[in-house]
C-alpha cells in the first residue's frame, strides 16, 4: 500500500447515513483519500474534512473510482455518467443489483470477479446477512427445498434512511417494534432469491419479513432452514469454519448466537447456528447479524473498493 | 360493582416488575384494595401506597384472593398456604401451568371455567400472545399440521424479572438485539404445546425462537402459520373477528400489523394478518402484540380476578 | 361522584401526543365523558373508543366542559368559540398563559381560583416542575436574589410533539443528547419568570437551559439555588413536606432525589433537594421530575377539571 | 511511523468497556500492536483478535509501554511494577492524577510534559470535558471568580462500567434520567479543582451535578461561566478558535452547540457557545460534549502513547 500516493476516490450522496459512513470510513483509510463528495441539501457543508458539493459540481475527473450512495433510481445514471468518463465505480444503491452490467459485490462469494470489474452493484443490506448465512448450507445441498425457508429479520432504523417520515420520529420508533412488508413484499427479496438460485443452486420458497428496530444500527436475521438430514450444531458450524475459516470479515461463533453489539460499528457478519429439538423433521436455526451501515452498505463498499484497487482487502475497515 | 366495599387482594411479591404492576393496577382498581403485598429485600418500602411487608408476616387471612407473582419454584408452596386458608388465588408463576389442579386462565378462551374456579393458572407472556394468535385458526383446521409452525417472538427486558445479571446491563442491551433459547429450548414451550393440543387439536411441530428487545415492556410474536387451504387476509381477519369481535382486550386489524406501542401499558392483544405472496404452498404471517406486564402477566391476572369475583372484566384495566 | 351521568367532555386536538393522553386519560376516567375529540388530519379514526372529527364538525354543545390540546396561536379561536356558548375550558396551550382573562392552572398553587374559573390556562411542562420546586423557597425568602438562579431541564421528545423534523427522528435522537435554545431563548421563559414574581415574589436572574433528551416522556430539571442563609437537606425537605405534605400529587423525597421513572405515566411532581458541600455561600440542589404529557400536561389539566367540576381531584389519575 | 515494526502495547485490564475500547482502537493503530492484555473473569477469551491473559501471567517485558484500564485503587500496583522494569505508562484510573510523580496527560494542555513523560495519568471523563471547556476563558481572566460556576453534566452509561448494579439495569436506565452525587459529592472534583487552579488559575467554587443518560457512550456537560465582562459569543467563539485552531482532536462550533453524536466513536471534544441574555451581569453557556471512552479514557490514552511514543498525534484516532 502506498501510503504516499492515496486513490482518490469520488462519493456520490454523502449526506444520507450511507454516504456519511462512507466518508466515516475514508476518513480513516490509509490508501485512499476523498477526491469529493456529492450532497443535495447539505452542499456547502463539511464532513470529516470534507466539503461537499452539489452534484453537478463533482469534479468526477479527479477520481480513481466512484462509490456512489445516491437513492435508489437515482444511481444509475450518474454511475454511468462516472463509468462514461472511463471511472471504475461501485453504486450502492439497487439499480445494478440485478444488471448484468454489473457484478454483485458479495465480496466472500465473488471476490475474483469483483477484482476485476469497473462496475460492481453493493448488495443490499437484509441480503448480505441473508445470503452469508445460507450459501454455504446451500451448496452443501442441506437445504430441504420442499419445504419454505423461513427468515425474520430485524433492522436498526438508518436502513430507512435519513426519510422524513412520521413513522420513524423517535416519539414512535423508541419502545416499539413492529413488522413491516409482511407476506413477501420487501423489495430486496428478488436480489435475494436471484442469488440464491445463481450462487447456491437454491430455488425453493421463502418467506421474509422485516422489522424496524428501535437502534440505530445493525441487522439480525434469524433464519429458519429445513434440512434435507440431520446435522448437529458442530457439524453445521464445522461447514461455516471450512467456508468462511480465513475470511477476515467473518466471524463463525461456536456455541453462541451473534447478537447486535457483536458487530456494529464493524464489517463484519457474524453467524452462529442451533439444530432444533423436538421436531419431527429436521433442521436448523442460523442467526446472521451485520451492521447494515457497514457490512451492508458502506464497509463492504470499501472492501469491495479494496480487493478491486489491489488494496489489503480490510483497509480503512474494523473487522 | 360495590365500591363501598372493595374485595381485599393479596399479593405475593410485590417488588419484581411483575408484581409493581400488580400494585400500580390494583391502585387504580374501583372494585378491589390492597389488603396486603410482600416483598422479600424491599420490605418496609412503600409502593403506590401500600407497605410492603415480609412474605412470614403476610395478613393471608385478610384477603379474600390471593394474586401471587413469586418466582417459578417459589410461589406454588404460598399459593398452596393460601388456599389451605379457604383463599382464592391466581397464580402468576409457571407452577401451576401443567397442573390439572388449576384452570388455565387465558381468559377469551377458558372464561366459563375461570369464573368458578378456585386457582387460576395465569398464562405465560409468549404463550399468550401465540395462543390468542393461532387457535382460532387451528380450530377452523386451517393449519396444516404436517408443516412446522415458526414463531420468533421478540420481548423487552422486563419479561426477565429484575435478576440481576451482565447480560440484562443497560450497556449491554441497548442498541442491542438478540435471540436466546434458539433451537426450541425455551421453558415456555411445554405450556405452549400442551395448550395448543388441548384447546385447538394441532399436535403438529413448532419452532418457537425468543429473541430479547431494548425496549423496557412489550412481546411481538411473528407466526408463520402453513395452510391448510389459501385464504386472503380479509378472510383471515373475518376469521379473528368471528371469534374476538365482542372482546374488550383483543384488537383485530384490518389491512395494518400490530407494533408494541399498540400494547403496551394496555391489557389489549392486537393481531394483524398478512398472507404470503409468492410461496408454492397457502401461508399466513400472523402478527400479535401484548404488552408482557399487563395482557402477559399482571393485567391478565386481574382480567381473571375479575372474572372470578364477579366483577366487570376489564375493572381497573385499560384495553 | 356520580357514576351514572359522567360529565360530557369535549377534546379540541385529539390526535397530538397530548390529545392522545387527554383520551387515555379520559377513558379510564370514571366521572367522565368524551363528548367528542377533534383533528386535523386524523378526523375518521378512532382512539380509546372515540371517533375524531374535524374541528368544524365538533358538536361543542354536547359537552359540559372542553379541554384544548390544540397548537399555541390556533387554540385561543376556538376556546374563545366555547366560552362564547357558555361552556368552560381548559386550554392547554400558552395562547392564555400570560392572560388577566384565564386563571393560570397550576393545581397546588392556584387551587381555590382554578374551582371557580371558567376558563384555566393550563402551565407549561417545564413552568410546572420549576415552579413546584421553587415557589416554597421563595416563599420562605430562601433564594438569594442578588444571584442566579440557574435551571438545567431535561425533556423527552414528546414534549415537542409530533412534528415532522429532522432533528426528531429517531436516528438522530437515539443515543444522543444535546441543548437547545440556550442562552434564555426558550419560550416558557417569560411564563415561569412572571409566575415566579407573582406567586412567588422572586424577581431575580433566571438561567433556563433545556435539554432533549433520547425518551419518549418525561422532565427532569435541575435546579441550583443560591440561598440566603445555609439550611440542611433536611431542613429543606421539611420546608417541602409542610408545603405538599397533604398534595395528593407531589411526592417530597427524602434522603434521594427523584428520576423520571418515578414519575412517567403518573400525575405527580416528585422533588428531592441535596446541600451543596464545597462552596463559600449556601447552595441547594434542587431536582424536579414530571411526566411532560401527564403533569405537565393532559394529567394537571384533568386536575384542573377535577377541581371546577367539584370531582375528587384525582378522579382518573394515577398519582 | 514505521509500518514494519510496530511499538508493542501492553494493556492492563482489557475486559471492561474502557479496556474493550483500547483493544478496539489498537486493533486499527498503523503503528501499534497489542503485546498482551490482561482479564480477571475473561482470561482465555480473545478480544479483536488478542487472547486475553490472567494479570499474573501478563509478559511485561515484552511491551514498550504500558496502558492500564485496571479499576481505580488496584492499577497503581501493577503500573509501578511496570515502571519497575523500565516501562512507560499511561494510567486510565485515577491512582495518579492527583499525583506529582505523574504528568496529568489533558493532551492539549499538557502535550510537552507528556512527550518526554515516563508516567502519564489519563484524565477522568468528566474533567476532560470541563477542562477542554474552562481553561482558555480562565487564563483570559474571563471568569468571575466571586460566582459560581455551575457545570451539569450528563453521561452514558459505560462511564460508570460494567459493574453489576441493579442501577445499571436496562429496565431501570431505559427511558430514564436521574441525577446522582449531586451536591459536590462526585469523586472527580478534586481532580477538576486541582487542575484548574494548576492550569488556569481559577480558584472559584464549583457546582458540580452528574446525570445518568440512557445512552450507552458519550457525555454532554452544560457550563455555566459567570463573567468578569460581557462577550459576545462570536468573540467567545474566537478565543477558543485562537487556542484550538490547530487541535486535531478539538471541534470549535460556531453558531451551534455539540450534541453527542457529534462526538461518539471519535476522540474529540466538541464545543459551542450561547451568550445568555435577560441576565444582569454577563455570562456564557458553554457545552462541551465528547465520547467518555474515547477522548474521556481510551482514545486520550492513545493519543498521550502516541505523543509519547513520537507517533502521529492521531494515529489509530477519528477525531
Amino acid at each position: 500500500m502506498n501510503i504516499n500516493s492515496p486513490v482518490p476516490v469520488g462519493v456520490l450522496g454523502g449526506s444520507g447515513y450511507v454516504g456519511q459512513e462512507l466518508l466515516r470510513l475514508l476518513a480513516g483509510h490509509p490508501g485512499a483519500s476523498v477526491a469529493f463528495a456529492t450532497a443535495e441539501s447539505a452542499a456547502g457543508e463539511r464532513r470529516d474534512g470534507v466539503g461537499l458539493v452539489r452534484i453537478e459540481d463533482a469534479p468526477l475527473a479527479r477520481a480513481e473510482i466512484v462509490l456512489s450512495a445516491l437513492p435508489h433510481g437515482v444511481s444509475a445514471r450518474y454511475v454511468q455518467e462516472a463509468r462514461g468518463l472511463g471511472k471504475r465505480a461501485v453504486d450502492l444503491s439497487a439499480d445494478f443489483r440485478l444488471s448484468p452490467d454489473a457484478v454483485y459485490g458479495l465480496t466472500e462469494v465473488t471476490r475474483p470477479q469483483v477484482a476485476t470489474a469497473d462496475l460492481v452493484a453493493n448488495p443490499g443490506c437484509y441480503p448480505t446477512a441473508a445470503l452469508l448465512a445460507l450459501l454455504p448450507l446451500a451448496r452443501e445441498g442441506l437445504i430441504d427445498q420442499s419445504r419454505e425457508v423461513v427468515i425474520d429479520a430485524a433492522s436498526g432504523v438508518t436502513g430507512a434512511g435519513r426519510t422524513l417520515a412520521r413513522d420513524l420520529l423517535f416519539g414512535e420508533v423508541a419502545e416499539d417494534f413492529r413488522a413491516y412488508a409482511a407476506g413477501n413484499e420487501h423489495r430486496h427479496l428478488p436480489e435475494l432469491k436471484a442469488t440464491l438460485a445463481r450462487e447456491g443452486g437454491f430455488t425453493g420458497d421463502l418467506v421474509f419479513t422485516p422489522h424496524l428496530l428501535p437502534v440505530k444500527r445493525g441487522i439480525l436475521e434469524t433464519i429458519h432452514v429445513p434440512l434435507t438430514r440431520a446435522i448437529d450444531r458442530a457439524t453445521a458450524e464445522g461447514i461455516y469454519e471450512t467456508v468462511y475459516g480465513n475470511e477476515p470479515c467473518v466471524a463463525v461463533l461456536h456455541g453462541a448466537l451473534p447478537s447486535l453489539k457483536d458487530v456494529v460499528y464493524r464489517n463484519r457478519v457474524a453467524i452462529g447456528v442451533a439444530a432444533v429439538a423436538n421436531v419431527r423433521r429436521p433442521r436448523l436455526t442460523v442467526i446472521a447479524a451485520i451492521d447494515n451501515l457497514v457490512k451492508g452498505a458502506a464497509g463492504q463498499a470499501i472492501q469491495n473498493m479494496n480487493v478491486m484497487l489491489g488494496l489489503p482487502e480490510t483497509a480503512g475497515l474494523t473487522c
